[in-house]
């Protein structure tokens, strides 16, 4: 059986989606895109094979659509998702599930209403598919190193989109990061605090890079730093400190160059390259999921909800000279 | 279109290859396994949903496989691909086409007779889909460290299969730096010498490590050594010496473990984790060029004969005392 | 002209000086030693060929000594540096200066009250001289990575000293990360916090890990997370975050062992490998500036009393639940 | 007691003797230098409050000088070393102890002749004390990664001397190299054979890259690679495998910077950052032994003797197309 997927917005994430699912994803087919700018989306469409609508409702309620990705402007997750909710189809999402909490809260809901045998609703943070962070989490589950006590993470991006303010390094980039919080250590993050210094010039609109900390249920402190201006390379790290050691994740070049007095390997310029296995497994999964008839292994409409909330206390953190902030769940 | 494929051995290699294509590539499926092991290929069949046959003829001459794979014993892989080329199947036959120099030329021969548009033959030279191996080609043809004068690869496993000969090492193992030696370059090796010191006492049949030189018609220098017992990992390097610098490829641990004094990253037991993308890669080409008609981008017959050449010429100069001996092409 | 030195305190510490300033700093003879254990002063002093004195003062005080190094305990250093002055004998003291900064203050005050054409007092910060610290160093005076914006170092030790508490910590260890992050950048500390999450089992007397969060006069906003009790080794680490890039420290492992499945390192299970090389470079530099009657290049007074005024900073914010408390210099 | 020692050649390597003698040797001084270039020796006479020379037999017999530092040009060693036996004086050889076997063989002779309770030369292969060789030797004689079977070493400069031939290359290059090969297994070097491929246009007197194979008296097969310019970084590496495992030389870097979408450390240009510690370790090992009138730590005349044998055995097989060809004791 084939699940014929739908897109919603196919700038670079959602065309990337749209193509590994009709490439080089088993089991899966596009049949649908949209996107306000409808060049795009007949251009793809006609790529694909797909059929190019005029409005994500549109696509969303069309018979040719078993399933659904949305890949549009963060606030329009929020609406999107209800749509499927109230067609009953099942849908990824792309993080953040909405940058604003009341709207994932009414997701939730609204997903529990349904009661359903499985949830329908799937988040994005596809960095669980990684193969690096999965083999971090196996090690962490089983002590590897001992008992977590402190975690340190780095995301560096080369430029960020111009325009954002500090409260959007959060919501957008930092949200990977809190999840992976979450997820690495199955406990809830209670408080977090919120620090700068010097600011980079290349982004005038907002504090760049910022040090984040967070605290979770089982006391463990993480040291968070995002800079979306890092100009080197995109660039994740991260590294638990445990009782008896510590975990990293290794770097990943493919191959290193001698030359001019110097060795040196590539940071790829954003995402993409780092992330495209991640991408191609998390949604592998997906679709075996939706195929099996089987709940969805992705994030969960409740694990958008969480990272939206420690997002939420950390602006709140930033607001207020950086107090210690309690996460409202 | 579906691309329905039968695969001939279904030992780790041949389920390996049947899972991938069911599970994990797009637009194809399992119609067909068979094994000299019955109990091997129902078992498979009733897994995947695919018929199990008695016979490698019949499942190459059935309606419902429209191209095949072999993974059958290094010495059967010839009869088998020439009844696909009789049937007029398209097949991806493991490495090593065949062990003999006679059976690789007669399938060559076979090919040309047949005149037909694209080449049915394609050879599972999976480095060539490797992302290393792949950025390192791409470095070496825009001459990133200059003019290629040397190389160094090594190929190390964990523990040879017992009972095999020291030619068995070069026929079954080290073809896959041969394959590599041409594909780099674009260029035949046309002259080879084989060399061995200590053996290591853990495979009495078989010098173990060997030391092959290879030298090809660019005059570049080629050094591989090879250990099938080495123990310590399932390791593969290469470096590429030019003019203006050297490119090697990187290891590729996932995360990195500090602990009880020493930093560490894990070796794969085996090829299996190591080149499980350059597979799933490489089936994925394949079966994208059968659904489009296009001629297949993996190591034609031509590239299995050449390969089988230079081992035969290896084996030679072994019988020889090391003696340089010339590549009968 | 050999300088003639005398050292008090012969534990790890004051030995290794004294037998690098006998057998491998070139213009240099340990003359005298002393020790609370008398019978640990006499076995060095028979070692080396110097004389034993029974107290620090009879040492600073005797002809033979031209100059005096200080390894006793750490609240020991601020007498016998006193009593260095009044004796006019240079002084290279270990860190700390001294715990306690009203002690630091005096010492500062009572050598300028000598007014010296050079300052009698250094300060042990051996990372000064450490080949890696060096180049990092040099790297940010020339912006090799741009104008600084973020620094993030980590220490970790496999071990504490038993009964120690969370300031011993401070004073004592986190004080060579307070001096290199003064000394990066040639700019004070003049705000810090403290921070903690969950605590190791392996020392109930103190926090451990601790995270300091330091700001210095120019907003660069300085991680350091200092593990006491790591276990997994001896290891120290320093990324400065730039504009344009980041220049971290390189480990450094000697050589790397394949075996096991594992390819693997080996950390120092203390410092005593890893900054030898700084500890003789440091003692050459100073012997050098005392034979040569110029200036020393080691940390000087000042130094020391601010380094002890951040930890003094640190202390308080970790007193008063890591709230932001401004450094009094 | 200070040794005082004469130095004869002071060029690049002779005056870095020197200066290290004097400045960071302890209990060294230097009293004497000459070299053929007269104004090369008053210079650094007056640098170091040493005395000019106008030969080197002066220098060898003058009673200033308790100990003689060779570093002339490879084919005065011979006469300067036997003028040093004949004057009873100690003296330190730069490799090679002569480029001509009989040269060597006569060193040897006459030493032996006089025979003394200690040898009074030692020859210049300061790898042996090079901390990262040490750890690598000491881990082979402990067996860490079982019996040694193969030996892969590389050798790269950036650029050679000009005018230089292909036997040049292995009489002062590859000749630390194969001191190293016999000096890590105990055991004489009895065959070798010379291979090339393609050559460097940047060097047109002689062939570069060379690889040479030798094989030792434990059968162990060592494989050196040696590029005189190679242009990326004067590199050297060393992976001994074993039974269990292998084991490498790490590489050195201090630092690491992220930058334009890079990761990269820096080689040095030349020997002297990379090899400055062993030649420190060397000259004090070498000191401290003649304080205290015990043998020599170092190479010996045997050694060197060893080394050239091998050379020329080198040398005969590339003057006969590669052949191998049998070491000559």
């Amino acid at each position: 059986m084939t699940i014929r997927v739908g897109v919603i917005g196919v700038g670079v994430m959602g065309s990337d989606h749209a193509r590994a699912l009709q490439h080089v994803v088993s089991g899966a087919t596009v049949s649908a895109v949209t996107d306000l700018a409808a060049d795009r989306a007949d251009a793809l469409a006609g790529e694909l094979g797909a059929r190019a609508f005029g409005s994500a409702d549109e696509l969303i309620a069309a018979d040719e659509v078993d399933a659904v990705v949305i890949a549009s402007p963060d606030h329009r997750h929020a609406a999107q998702v209800m749509s499927c909710l109230q067609n009953r189809k099942p849908v990824l999402c792309e993080k953040p599930l909405a940058p604003n909490l009341d709207d994932c809260r009414a997701i939730v809901d609204a997903q529990n209403d349904l009661a359903l045998p499985h949830p329908l609703v799937s988040v994005g943070f596809m960095r669980r598919f990684d193969p690096g962070y999965v083999e971090l989490a196996a090690a962490v589950a089983t002590d590897a190193v001992g008992e977590a006590l402190m975690v340190r993470c780095s995301h560096r991006n080369v430029a960020s989109h111009p325009g954002g303010d500090s409260a959007a390094t959060i919501t957008n980039t930092a949200i990977h990061e809190i999840d992976v919080a979450r997820w690495l250590f199955k406990s809830e993050i209670v408080e977090v605090s919120w620090h700068a210094g010097r600011s980079t010039p290349n982004d005038p609109t907002r504090q760049d890079p910022q040090l984040l900390l967070l605290r979770n249920a089982h006391g463990v402190l993480m040291v968070l730093d995002i800079f979306v201006n890092a100009r080197y390379g995109y660039d994740v790290r991260c590294e638990v400190l445990g009782v008896d050691g510590a975990i990293s994740l290794a770097p990943t070049p493919l191959t290193w160059i001698d030359r001019a007095l110097q060795s040196r390997t590539a940071y790829p310029e954003n995402w993409r390259p780092r992330f495209a296995e991640a991408y191609r497994l998390q949604s592998q999964a997906w679709i075996d999921s939706l195929a099996a008839e089987r709940p969805s292994p992705l994030a969960t409409a409740e694990d958008g909800l969480a990272a939206t909330a420690v997002a939420a206390a950390l602006i709140d953190s930033m607001k207020n000279n950086g107090a210690p902030t309690a996460v409202q769940h």
